[in-house]
């Protein structure tokens, strides 16, 4: 159970940064694990991991993928044979040096993603054209040093699933990475209700040893750009490295192509800033831990008769597939639990005093507005999944008006500076990364994508003037 | 597809370790890692996994418990803490010294287990009796290093739940203990067909920290023992080493009780070993990736109608629930496939082949006893379930009398020596490990466990001739 403590937390307006971490910890969604950087993720927390975890699980195997498990660590010199990967990655590795009382011969890295272990796997098992495709998901743990840790967002150590596939040819390769990028935009709109731009990242911002990297952008409520998933076609980057190889029916040994694709823990801390509030937590039905929590009203002497009814409501829910829990404790308040709930995000509760039970109603309140529905308590039951539906609908709606609301067509580089600093700027840009870098260094903003389904349009680069690359106007964005 | 290379794998009889060692990766369950020690658990053998996983995460959580998630890594001083814990851990030890650039300031423990992790966040949450019990489990990978690693049974890093529970009482933490051994009971024998033999262990075979370890011991066809999971009583170690307190109802405060217990992919291994044959795998339905494999037979010309209804059959088979695939491989015969499928112990074939569709009949084969019967078409699907339940006892009932078979009462040393040659010894002993020790240093055998279900018995110590301990005879074996 939350210890809240009367005081509510900073709201939104006054403090966003510091309103997501006392929110994290109040609920117990997480918590700090003893070495700087790592998290411990609560059973609250945790729960809303499983819930997203295994849908996205549920639309991976049913596109054709298998789970299987590679090893955490990786020997050194393994990382080093992709050169730009070991580039990206060396500043945040973790080093076993030690092990079984004795120094290592050769230190070996913490995992900070599997592309090659995967790879020298691969090259192992993949031998003729029969072999392909190879599409294996995981899910792990990996490591990344950061500097400055936030619950969810950046921790030194998160969980997440890494696809790893390898094909015959570009096209089977490419047409991958846009399978995992679909189901990831399915995760979250149908199943966090969090909008996402689809698109591809630009040269300077792609996965350190990828050819194109597809990312999902979704907006903060304080108008940043959080990154949700992404989604890269390796070329034969790695292939040649690890001697990822098949013969043909051609006869001919030819380079396979990879793909590799990743949700993370960080999705949660997106779920959290994409539709909390001043009051707390508000979580999209279908990943909730509880959809509904039933607060049982009355002085000790009314309430048994008003439990009784309060848990043969929580069976008939149960009943009808809804998450359902019923808040008895005895040594709290009603409006103590009622906040409690509301900080921890449950989109409806369902008061039921004495009166109510007299009456044959219970209380519906909606965790977004606030408004309090007297229903017959017979109805309350059949009438929750259509409930549960139209609160993910509205809370979807809500999030991408208000991202819309904060995304601006902007044509120079004063209007985008104004436009970032509360949410996205459509923006021509040239190919040149030094214009990018430009708009980073005055803005803090980054172009988060080429949104797939944008208009095709050419115009003056923001920065330089020069002619607009990549056939459309990017999308720029201050990043978690 | 498993890459059968036409010969067969080495006769358990002739060497059992090397049938082993052949069986896991000819059979595509997993690989070795290019880190010595470390394990690629391949497709097909994280399919048992999940699926074993599946059903023990299904029973923690029936019984009140809620998934949480702990940091991988472990401050060495915490390790610390608790004496006779990191005594016992202290060479297995996995640490890391190096990260983002720069040699840490206090290495890093990578997690052999996580009590004191959780000891640490146990003593920050728990304040009141309110709190109270705490039942929390994890899925995590831990590394403990081994120096003569074999796949799954002995890896650096495995794959594991780990369960951790704080209670108000002794009686309650006993009781968690004993809970917990249940449901590892329950996933052995109704789920793995691994008939087991659960009980306390001596002191000196307890886990480091622990008061008492029941463990859960199996019988592998070649008499050894495997230690399938543990349940431990830790008493108030963990909680006194890391403040793991809470006021009473009567205001004072007062150490917690503490429990813990762990299931790993080690199982894996328990189930390859306990059912296999010299043909390869066999496995429990309930734990098959897949249940049926149908094999279309026939010529080029005639398969198209073949394959038609094997798609027929597979579709209505996987209607009544059962997982079936299609072998409908063109490059490979028939008895190749024939062969793989057994090697890779899937319960039931199908063979389908022209005459079989003109008579409306299929032929069913029993991976068991290889027994072909021929069955109506239309009553393959219906009949399969009850199939399968009857193969699932068949295979469990057969592991209990091999286990019958190789279990002796034994009442002088010489007996025992000879009884562990191939199986279990029952056998009185005294409370001094000295005499424990003996046994050990003749026949490498060591007391699995003080049955729970033997007869209240005593006699003279097989090794002193003293009086035994333990109320009854303990069961000897050599053990993975």
């Amino acid at each position: 159970m939350a210890k809240t403590d009367g005081r509510g937390i900073t709201p939104q307006s006054e403090d966003f940064s510091a309103w997501y971490n006392e929110l994290v910890v109040r609920a117990e969604l997480a918590d700090h694990g003893p070495v700087r950087g790592t998290m411990v993720i609560r059973p609250y927390g945790y729960r809303i991991w499983e819930l997203l975890s295994g849908e996205l699980d549920r639309l991976i195997k049913a596109s054709g993928h298998e789970n299987a498990y590679f090893p955490l660590f990786i020997p050194e010199s393994h990382l080093r044979r992709e050169a730009e990967h070991v580039e990206g990655f060396s500043p945040e590795l973790a080093i076993v040096t030690h092990a079984g009382g004795e120094e290592l011969e050769e230190p070996l890295v913490v995992r900070p993603t599997s592309e090659t272990v995967v790879g020298e796997m691969y090259a192992r098992w993949i031998d003729s054209y029969r072999d392909l495709p190879v599409k294996i998901n995981q899910w792990a743990n990996v490591v990344r040093w950061e500097l400055r840790p936030r619950l969810f967002l950046r921790t030194t150590e998160f969980l997440w699933q890494e696809g790893h596939t390898a094909h015959a040819t570009e096209q089977d390769a490419v047409a991958e990475m846009m399978v995992a990028a679909d189901f990831y935009r399915e995760l979250a709109e149908d199943f966090a209700a969090m909008p996402v731009l689809v698109g591809d990242k630009t040269p300077s911002e792609r996965f350190a040893g990828a050819v194109r990297t597809v990312s999902l952008e979704a907006m903060m409520r304080d108008g940043r750009a959080l990154q949700a998933a992404t989604s890269h076609y390796l070329g034969t980057n790695f292939a040649r490295a690890f001697g990822i190889d098949y013969t043909g029916i051609d006869g001919v040994r030819t380079f396979c192509h990879t793909s590799s694709w990743g949700m993370s823990t960080r999705m949660v801390g997106g779920v959290i800033m994409t539709h909390g509030d001043d009051r707390g937590l508000v979580l999209p039905p279908k990943i909730a831990p509880y959809q509904v929590v039933i607060v049982p009203i009355g002085k000790e002497a009314e309430l048994g008769p008003v439990s009784a009814a309060a848990d043969a409501l929580a069976a008939e829910l149960t009943d009808k597939g809804v998450r359902v829990t019923v808040d008895s404790r005895a040594h709290v308040s009603a409006g103590f639990k009622f906040n409690e709930w509301e900080l921890r995000g449950v989109p409806v509760r369902i008061e039921l005093g004495p009166r109510d039970l007299a009456a044959g109603t219970v209380v519906v309140v909606d965790r977004l507005t606030g408004v309090k529905t007297p229903v017959a308590a017979a109805a309350a039951a059949p009438t929750m999944p259509a409930r549960l539906d139209g609160f993910q609908r509205v809370l979807f709606e809500q999030a991408r008006k208000f991202r819309d609301s904060r995304s601006v067509r902007v044509d120079t580089l004063d209007q985008l500076v104004e436009a970032v600093a509360t949410g996205f700027a459509y923006a021509f840009i040239c190919e040149d990364p030094a214009c990018e870098k430009k708009v980073q260094e005055r803005t803090g903003a980054t172009p988060r994508c080429v949104p797939a389904d944008g208009p095709d349009e050419s115009g003056p680069c923001v920065v330089c003037g020069g002619a607009s690359g990549y056939g459309r106007r990017l999308v720029f964005g201050r990043a978690y």
